[in-house]
């Protein structure tokens, strides 16, 4: 087979055969190059599948899926039109399987379901782009956590504070939603890249951005030789409410002795804050309204609590409004209009407001999706700890 | 639709629609449980798809692709054989279609593939297990990279480097494979782990590890708006050795400076090693042969240079093996039995024992694969700065 005529494409092939050993879409035939982002925002996707009958793409910028069309290559693909700069999630529909592109390495982290990311520029960078301007970094940490399990942890520091030994900062504890996991706000939501462009504009206080794990129970079972829980059903049911408290017992008990003995922080509620996205920010409210000595500074994206919650669990919250508006410096509900939680959200902000409980709120365009994550985001780092 | 008999269900099948919206694989249905690694050590895998006609499991623990059984409910399963303990990548065919497990959040960062990775502890843990030992920690760095571009580098530190403020230590830097990212070390060879616990035993000495991108032309014309250039095919081609020539560039004009400047390294020949895997063991061995004021000790994990390239472009070093001798400490070789570069990776040995040039080597059982990777990093970090 190894003729001198065609050796070199021999032993790519060979070396690509081997090296893709009985693995995933075993590398072949010609370069793929998927997503390409054209010059007037459209975006080119491409998919080797020879054999398929039909292939669509899936994209959150689009409201259903896509025909994609093959060429003689047996390379199926779609140019979009102009799309409005942002990071949204794709896969491609291949005979109805379900799949993440494979010439693309950016991915979506999350427990049910496999996406693959494409990132539309702006003519002027976007607020998560990476820009020239000093970084901080990302570390993924390991911390003893509960019933003698590691949790992992992905943190944030700002520009500097390697070069700042005696400096301290405070903390933002930033929780992802169901599904997703520790990495989702690092890779979805350019957490880091959002908070280096805000710092950068002097708009953003420099700051540590603790990101932990949401599913402690489903850690807890596997690392126990279990296998993973199914979550529970509906935002109410005990046993949601139960992990949800069983995580702010982690964070509290676990996450942040952790992280205030192994980086320098500013070590009171006046420094801390919490906030989270869908479950994570029902975890939020939960574990601020039980934690009121611990966090001066409340954000939840996308999320509420039940005013049936608030009256049986955090009486004292809206009992004493003086108190509570006094205590925390920020309370920040925000939620996209076509949310499936939208309705449940804007209760909630009447429930506050009947209450006289002073809270910040942006209601934005668009559904339960990490392109509203990252607006709030943006919106929201500003205002804390100033 | 959503009466109050089944409300809790609907909730949870809207919450999960919308958060999956057009998204790869939305959620439906029962929770899949993949992978489920028995006492034993058979691994059970299940992938749901009622309308899917053929499933098979690809892993790399397994010479051909297993069928996979459809159970009433439409999930797809099957139970493997014990297997040896380590980490495999797999994936599913689905009809065909080469997928990643949604139900597993481990993955095989790569440009060209995607694949899962399944994790079959030992009875006694092995070197890259999760232990209860102090951690050392991962940090995802950027740093000013050639043509004004910014590279990426996952950067390993080990236990007790943010405790030891006056400490300085030793970098080994390591370099991944063709289409591996600068996560692979990480993510699939868990490198971090396998120092962790080699550290622990007081078996390595506590060193930084710098995991670099090695694809510095597919990134600089990514970030310039172009398209993610092929990679040149044959080891030997032109265009490859100009690429790991610029790699190399890269790596000692614009990394270690980064490095050096923004860690505690002790910055000498003496306290730098280099290594890599496959493409990457091709460019460590370029970079040292061609920087020799830099490194001391240099790691070829399958991967070699032709005693062609030897003669034309690194004379000196085969020329005069005493001095070459005196200033490698380490010169390690390592491949697999069943390797594809298995025959030219032992002509290079031969080559240097010819040339009377010391190495180390270590051959072992298997292919061109990450768990070689992880048995050759388990070998060698002992060795370093000692």
């Amino acid at each position: 087979m190894c003729q001198s005529f065609n050796l070199r494409f021999c032993l790519l092939w060979t070396f690509l055969c081997l090296y893709g050993l009985v693995l995933a879409q075993p590398p072949r035939g010609p370069l793929v190059v998927s997503p390409q982002v054209n010059a007037d925002k459209s975006v080119t996707f491409r998919y080797l599948a020879p054999q398929a009958k039909d292939v669509k793409l899936s994209a959150q910028f689009e409201k259903t899926p896509v025909p994609m069309a093959k060429d003689a290559q047996g390379i199926w693909s779609v140019t979009t039109s102009p799309i409005k700069p942002d990071i949204y999630p794709y896969s491609f529909q291949v005979d109805g399987v379900t799949v993440m592109d494979p010439a693309n390495v950016a991915f979506f982290p999350n427990e049910r379901f496999k996406a693959s990311l494409v990132d539309v520029p702006g003519d002027t960078p976007l607020i998560h782009a990476m820009r020239d301007v000093p970084h901080g970094n990302i570390t993924y940490e390991y911390y003893p956590s509960a019933e003698g399990t590691t949790g992992s942890l992905v943190v944030y520091t700002p520009p500097g504070y390697d070069q700042s030994p005696s400096k301290k900062y405070p903390v933002y504890y930033l929780i992802s939603g169901t599904t997703d996991t520790e990495e989702t706000f690092f890779k979805v939501g350019k957490t880091n890249l959002i908070l280096d462009n805000l710092i950068a504009e002097g708009k953003a206080k420099a700051m540590i951005i603790v990101m932990p794990y949401g599913n402690v129970a489903a850690r807890v079972a596997e690392q126990k030789g279990g296998s993973k829980p199914a979550d529970p059903t509906g935002r109410d049911n005990p046993e949601a409410v139960k992990r949800a408290n069983d995580f702010g017992a982690d964070l509290t008990g676990n996450v942040i002795p952790y992280i205030e003995k192994n980086y320098r922080t500013v070590a009171n509620r006046e420094n801390r804050a919490i906030g989270g996205f869908s479950r994570g920010g029902g975890q939020t409210l939960r574990t601020a309204f039980g934690n009121m000595d611990k966090f001066a500074w409340v954000c939840a994206y996308s999320s509420y609590l039940s005013p049936e919650e608030m009256e049986r669990s955090y009486k004292p919250i809206v009992a004493n409004p003086a108190s509570t508006n006094k205590q925390l410096k920020l309370l920040w509900v925000s939620v996209g209009s076509d949310d499936f939680l939208y309705k449940g959200t804007v209760e909630f902000m009447d429930y506050l407001k009947a209450k006289q409980v002073n809270y910040k709120s942006l209601i934005t365009d668009g559904g339960h999706t990490w392109m509203n994550v990252k607006t709030y985001v943006a919106a929201t780092t500003p205002l804390l700890f100033q």
